[in-house]
């Protein structure tokens, strides 16, 4: 396999040049939204510097910083990186975290007012970790959007379960989190297709949506 | 022509790495979702291996399996490979079948209940073998989602009449099949295009949509 | 300019395939649908022969035939070619013809019973010749769909009044025509984008669309 | 940094060119429709010319002229050119024009009849310069479509406040203004992004849009 745990940081930022063209080609990506990382074998962490295209970017938009996102090259880190490092922690299975601006997102989130998006039954539903039937739902927390990282923080911690793939803040995208890349790709387009379906049946008939 | 039956097993890959490329670039594709096969000259079948993102395919994600659905070269083949199987045996004229989670279709099968869509009045339907003008009606059979693929076998054998084209899987998607891999494509493009006229319609007038 | 009047066949040729790829960009090239003509200066039509998938075009895709529609070539026109022919000798000035599965157009003329779509107030309307202003409307003829090609040339026939760049046909697409492929490729995209301002509409308010 | 003050008119040219690649991949750049400009260092500015496809600009579709919009170079500027000199003397940071005809725009400025488009409480608001929080509105004036220049000029005059970033004409579409072109790149999608957000929570719920 070819897209395990990154041997090194070169592997790692063009993993991340790599899903910036990936999210941009699904409209994950309007002007310089989203960050993005990867953890390496020494713990260190490969991040998105702020600023930047995410469908333009070059290995050199991606700088390494500690385990708690303090730079280790001088480059400017994106505010979120404490939301990377917090998930890093929380979940020592996860090496590639996506932030996303979403549309269907952002539409959900500004349209239920409530704390928690709930995808049930889809078999879609099967693209996220340790769900082997449709018959099942996911629960994705939802917490209020905040400039200040500590209280987005101390708002999401709670709510970070085992095994909890993915978070929405409202009026503002996703972060998903896996094992590897590709995984956290294949999350966050699976999460933008089911949010879709939300907003579809939203727009004929609140009653089918979850 | 260049894409009738195909020789061998090689071609076959190639054309299902094709396949996948335009199925990805139809968002019909998501994550990794859907699986693709074709028949060979002596029976046999090239499946798509469990797992892989159907964009992203190269020609070693194909495997060799018997008409059963028996991996015939060591590879693990994804569990909707009975389906395929199925296919094959009561349409001799088929030599490629396409599983796509389509949008359209997700929200078409959870907004109506029934257990059929139908299509009627659409030119686009042409593109259905046997169809040749517009004054008629497609009904697609749709059966519930299921894990357990003996029980979805059941639920769609009495439905698969002679000369059908395609099924629903109720949240999940559908099945097409062609005696060649680009009629297979044309249909999997041209039903996707009918189901969201059929989605926008629900949008404005329920009364509107067939 | 490298777009004028085509000087010979093989030049028509490949501005077909291009306007195909172009086409199939925009979403208006579904299945096997549409078909694409130029005059060439010898008053003979260049056409896409029948069931080619119009984003995969190659030059050999493309026979000649008389101003009438008969084939020089022994290669097999599509049906509609008489639609073309018909355009052809009402408006001397078009030299290209395009016909276009129109996923906004189906919506709507299928939503719409009237013989008529009216689009008025938009800027985009000045992507039509003779119109220098959004003060304005643009009535486009609608004909119910028929396969006789006898039918739709006498439906169609009383209302190409002069100076009228496109008609619809109900559940089906439409028809523009222009002097060069390049200005007929720009007519099809304005007239797709003003077609779905008139879909969203409706979606929201009828009373707003026009 | 490489996208700063562009040096000379090729390197505007050559960006122009690109931003057109960039808006007609975005859906904003129907037929010919949109016009771009950058002012050089020297106070002179390089325009798309009349007429072309964005998406198909070639470095000789850009011509330069006086602060003013008089052609230097005998080439055939835009109606829309006075629009452009009129916002870069207004705001002396604006080294890059863009216009373009949104779906979003013309479809929302059509239902809202009123003076203004108010984006409230999206994170994607700090695309815009100033905006460091979603916890506030962007008031983009809207001014009726016309065809006189002068007019249109006259309209938006007294609504061109300071900071303002961009302005929308009913039934048309938006102008943004930025420092460097990537940036008016940015804007204008995040622009689109948003419009299109206000769009989709109108399908559902007009109360939910801000």
């Amino acid at each position: 396999m070819s897209h395990i745990y990154p041997a090194d940081f070169a592997s790692a930022a063009q993993q991340i040049v790599n899903a910036g063209q990936f999210l941009n080609s699904q409209g994950l990506a309007p002007a310089t939204s989203g960050n993005y990382s990867m953890r390496l074998a020494d713990g260190t962490l490969a991040l998105t510097v702020s600023g930047r295209h995410k469908g333009r970017l070059v290995a050199n938009d991606v700088m390494q910083a500690t385990p708690d996102g303090a730079a280790l090259d001088g480059k400017k880190p994106s505010a979120e990186t404490a939301l990377h490092a917090q998930l890093y922690k929380l979940y020592p299975q996860a090496n590639a975290v996506l932030h996303a601006h979403s549309t269907s997102g952002v539409i959900l989130t500004r349209l239920r007012k409530g704390d928690t998006i709930t995808l049930a039954g889809y078999e879609m539903l099967k693209a996220f970790p340790g769900i082997t039937t449709h018959e099942t739902s996911l629960s994705i927390p939802v917490v209020d959007n905040a400039q200040d990282m500590d209280v987005l923080m101390a708002a999401i911690a709670p709510r970070l379960t085992l095994g909890l793939p993915a978070y929405l803040i409202r009026d503002h995208g996703f972060y998903v989190w896996a094992p590897t890349m590709p995984q956290a790709e294949y999350m966050s387009e699976a999460l933008e297709h089911l949010l879709k379906c939300e907003v579809e049946l939203e727009k004929i008939s609140p009653r089918s949506a979850a």
